[in-house]
């Protein structure tokens, strides 16, 4: 029998610069009721990621923004716990869009259902999710790298990153990944495999690069802006290619800074792309096969930072800004049956 | 019987930043000799065209830079005087790279034959040249344009933007251009046909091209860069299309500046495209074909601003890049035969 009460996360004021734990408040709602065609489902796993930083904020990015007093969205793996939807019934595992909070009710059809023997159900909010896809798409569809090729990533310890490297090693490129201190540099090399990485926090990062990609750089698939793509840009080769997929250095500004001087771009007819990678949902079936048989064959590798209770999601996301997560950062917030 | 000595311009020194007169040097060297395979021609035009000042510097940009003391590079259009190459004869016209003197010995199959009767000789410099096919190839290739899209470019009423804002118009698109000061923005209205001018000299940018531009900016046409490029891209249209062409704001840049922030072009899931025209030779047929056509049908329209004497060349191309001039800049070296 669920509780009797929902616990959720709302946003109770628009943050300024970095988002601070008041700007969240923890609230309790009366349990949701299920309507026709509808599922009421048990969160198991909410995914905490960069781009709701965005989604705090008044202006509309890409998306609309969360409405003052609204429950925070985040996409959710739940257990169906009623369901007045023919395609889903009770106990029915399922990926959604469910928020920050304990019990959500959901159109039937918004929830795809997971199958737990195929990979554990965490993985659909990372490598198996949107993140994966991010990387695969963006890096397979839009920069379409050469075996040989040079492929940097930034945030490259973080849930995008870290299969941008691992896919580019898998199509036979040089994978080199830049990342914020000795811990993840680490991990990227030593558990992913990746043939070099940079840390951004010690020395020169221009020199660094240089060390790390004599060849100069192919693919630049750019999770941050700000300095990094300011130092890779003038190391790129001619038909570099740059999928845009994030500007983490500066979700937190209060206003644009100045981006990177584009005289690289033009000298060497490199392509800037950006991308949202909810434009191609079309992609999911490549992105499920392929990526599916290479997390369960071990070429694809990840790593979860797994926080437990609803109630530690805004310090956890408040983290996740500094670059605190090691690996994809996922609340835990009811337990899993599947394991 | 040609003249016993041969008038240069050669380059006597790196300019820092803003080229002066005196990075040039006027010289007289011995008239040259064709050998087999050659031809040698007198200057009728020469061209002057901005990526000459990236020629200048000692750093190699997309092209090898000139040489001190080397003789300035550019495009000319010429008569043959002596031809020891089978495919050419005296008195052909041609359209070469012989650079900034009065008479030059080229290989013969690197030089085109012009057709007199076709189009005006000099319109090889410009609307049916090198500056015509980037805006032919850099719009139609690169950005794609849709009927009833908007198309601004920058530099408008220069060599390459006339030809953009013409070809865009022709397309079904609406054309905007930004130039500088109230001549070239009456002429880029008012005889070229473009449905909007912004003059960036005067008011604000950002408010002026919000007003030229009603819904959004689709395709941005970028000669320019620099704070330009900062105005347009937050007005930028989801899938615009930016293909960068130049960056002649920063061509006397002695370091570089910050660019524009990239946040626009991340969440409209926009592409900027790095493009040089030499790339493109292979679109040369139908660039000829139908720009020859528009400009024979009066579609597209061209002004030229002609300096005469080699010895003003440099003089005129420092005003170039001070945007001077209003229409393709040429200079007459010698008398053209044909008119």
């Amino acid at each position: 029998m669920p509780a009797s009460t929902n616990r959720q996360v709302r946003l109770k004021s628009r943050p300024i610069g970095e988002p601070k734990p008041d700007n969240f408040q923890l609230a309790e709602a009366p349990m949701p009721s299920p309507g026709d065609g509808q599922v009421l489902s048990r969160t198991i796993y909410l995914s905490l990621d960069p781009y709701m930083r965005g989604r705090m904020n008044e202006a509309r990015s890409y998306a609309p923004s969360v409405d003052l007093g609204q429950v925070m969205v985040g996409a959710t793996v739940s257990e169906v716990v009623e369901s007045r939807y023919a395609g889903l019934a009770k106990g029915d595992l399922v990926l959604g869009y469910a928020g920050w909070q304990e019990y959500a009710v959901s159109p039937g059809p918004s929830l795809r259902k997971l199958d737990p023997h195929a990979a554990p159900i965490s993985t659909a909010l990372g490598v198996l999710g949107m993140p994966g896809m991010t990387a695969y798409v963006g890096l397979l569809d839009i920069a379409r790298p050469k075996p040989g090729e040079t492929v940097v990533v930034s945030a490259a310890a973080g849930a995008v990153g870290s299969a941008v490297g691992q896919i580019a090693r898998i199509k036979g490129c040089r994978a080199v990944g830049i990342a914020g201190g000795p811990a993840k540099c680490d991990y990227v090399v030593n558990e992913l495999g990746f043939d070099g990485a940079v840390d951004y926090r010690t020395g020169d990062l221009s020199t660094a690069l240089k060390q790390a990609c004599p060849n100069g750089i192919d693919v630049y698939f750019d999770n941050v802006g700000g300095d990094i793509l300011k130092a890779v840009l003038p190391q790129i080769n001619r038909g570099a290619r740059i999928p845009l997929c994030g500007i983490i250095s500066q979700y937190n500004a209060t206003e644009l800074p100045p981006g990177p001087n584009l005289a690289p771009i033009l000298v060497n007819r490199a392509l800037v792309q950006g991308f949202i990678i909810s434009d191609h949902v079309d992609r999911t079936p490549e992105f499920l096969r392929d990526c599916g048989e290479w997390v369960r064959t071990g070429r694809l590798k990840y790593r979860e930072d797994m926080v437990d209770g609803l109630e530690r999601a805004p310090e956890a996301f408040i983290g996740l800004l500094r670059g605190k997560n090691l690996g994809k950062l996922i609340v835990r917030v009811s337990p899993n049956p599947t394991r």
